[in-house]
């Protein structure tokens, strides 16, 4: 078999939740991986950081408030926090698995800036939920210090700006590991945000889509393919509904159309198509897929899973 | 001139304690390896974290006494977190400090597990001070976690086993960057520490020190050179004393008679001659600078550090 460059996007299923579901999780989404590389797929992994960087954020946060002397981390500084985490239990987990299989390649985390546009209308209206549900009294604390925060069922999210990704700062870090046939973990929970400012990067109070990231990823890396892991096993019309039925296969035009039509959820699916479409826009002959990630097997077959193509 | 591969150890006085500190210590930082860089030296740095995951651990453990819903987060989860966060303020500056030159050279961060014997016997006596001062109280209540707390001055800290290194897992990417020609940023608070058994990496709680992964990076690599910046432009002989007098220069042989009879002080200079000794008996024809980050200058043309050869 000839060996594909695949970029990899996992999302919240692959980690959970917390520090003990993070640890469980990524045994299971190692085996899954190790399978892909056994298939002799070069692997550039993304990942999403959702209740990681809350969780940091949150103890930053109440540090501060014990320790005086202690000032509080901006997000972008919480973000590199969860990339290193993330980062490390992904990679951890694949090189003992790979280990265990008596596979001795490379395995790494490289630590990923991306810019964003300051003018971006993302900063204008904070759309991005991040960390749990709060109440009442705890969402007010939030909008006194300044923050976003929006109605979500019976309790309160705080939203931060979700600006579109330009650049990823550490490209060619990336390019070369992955040109050495490596394995590289990279841009996780879509990049530490950026802003440039007269050769400065300055950090943004941001997080950028792990998928919109994902598909930036692919085109820079003129990947093979792109590999959207969810938490369904096909994109579906009519999700939800009676009448939903999957979709094995659709063309760029046919996703474009589907958009139109208002078929995909605006929090999850949307954006994984947004990220196929942009990286088939990039790479004329590259191919998405998306499907959930115990059906390694099944995808390196082609038996399962969405397929987008031109 | 020529390339030289050069690995350089930054101590505490390159990051400062908190998050503000740091943010302005970097600044600084990156224009002396910046300078370094000029010099066409190919760097990968290392850099030490103590005070970092000092403050991410109480952090961490603070969340946990809050939400009931979080569980700790062991050492080794903290050390990828000051990985990620200590990594991208460095990478951070430097790029921008390199993108204010015109120099477009990458720069990133691997995020490094360090293997450690679990027999080491490091782990039966733990030495290593992590963190602030505390109180009698705050002591107590990690005595009663099972945590080993020592008495320095008025105040009592916590220390924590400091093994030594013995492999680098992430070495192929790391050199692979090395040869690449890019800055490289690696095994950052001495690397993040586990413990192979049957191919499993397990993270251990324990800290590597610094100046000692150097010293093993710097071999691995077989660098030209290691850097190791400090507080002090010189090595001293009788340090602290009215006699003290720097020595320019040292042979290996020189160093161990020094170290025979005890010149150099346990936790701060001892370390880092072990290092450079360690390195130069693997790299017969290397070079060991030891001096202050505001000497980069002078380093460049041999006027100033502790010079240690073969």
């Amino acid at each position: 078999m000839s060996k594909k460059k695949v970029v990899v996007a996992l999302g919240h299923e692959a980690l959970g939740s917390t520090i003990l579901e993070q640890l469980d999780a990524v045994k299971n989404t190692a085996k899954a991986l190790a399978d892909l590389v056994e298939a002799d797929y070069q692997l550039t992994i993304t990942h999403s950081n959702g209740p990681q960087v809350s969780m940091i954020h949150k103890a930053m946060t109440e540090l501060r408030r014990i320790y005086i002397d202690y000032t509080p981390a901006p997000m972008c500084v919480c973000s590199a926090m969860s990339q290193g985490y993330v980062g490390y239990d992904i990679q951890n987990s694949l090189k003992s698995e790979l280990l265990k299989r008596g596979i001795s390649k490379p395995v790494s985390t490289i630590l990923t800036q991306v810019t964003v546009d300051p003018y971006d209308v993302a900063f204008y209206e904070p759309k991005k939920a991040i960390g749990r549900y709060m109440s009442k009294d705890d969402a007010d604390v939030e909008i006194n210090k300044g923050n976003y925060v929006v109605r979500e069922g019976d309790g309160y999210r705080r939203v931060v700006a979700a600006p579109n990704p330009i650049d990823i700062v550490e490209i060619e870090a990336i390019k070369t590991l992955a040109d050495a046939d490596q394995v590289v973990i990279a841009c996780g929970g879509g990049g530490i945000p950026v802003i440039e400012q007269q050769h400065i990067l300055k950090g943004a109070s941001a997080v950028i889509e792990k998928d919109s990231i994902a598909g930036k990823l692919a085109s820079d890396l003129q990947a093979d393919e792109l590999l959207i892991f969810t938490s369904v096993d096909y994109v579906y019309k009519d999700f939800g509904k009676e009448s939903q039925q999957p979709i094995p296969s659709m063309s760029v035009a046919e996703a474009k159309a589907f958009i139109e039509a208002g078929e995909f959820g605006e929090t999850d699916m949307l954006p994984k198509i947004m990220a196929a479409i942009q990286y088939l826009e990039a790479v004329p002959n590259g191919k998405v897929v998306i499907t959930s990630l115990d059906k390694t097997a099944d995808v390196i077959n082609e038996k399962v899973g969405t397929v987008i193509t031109n």
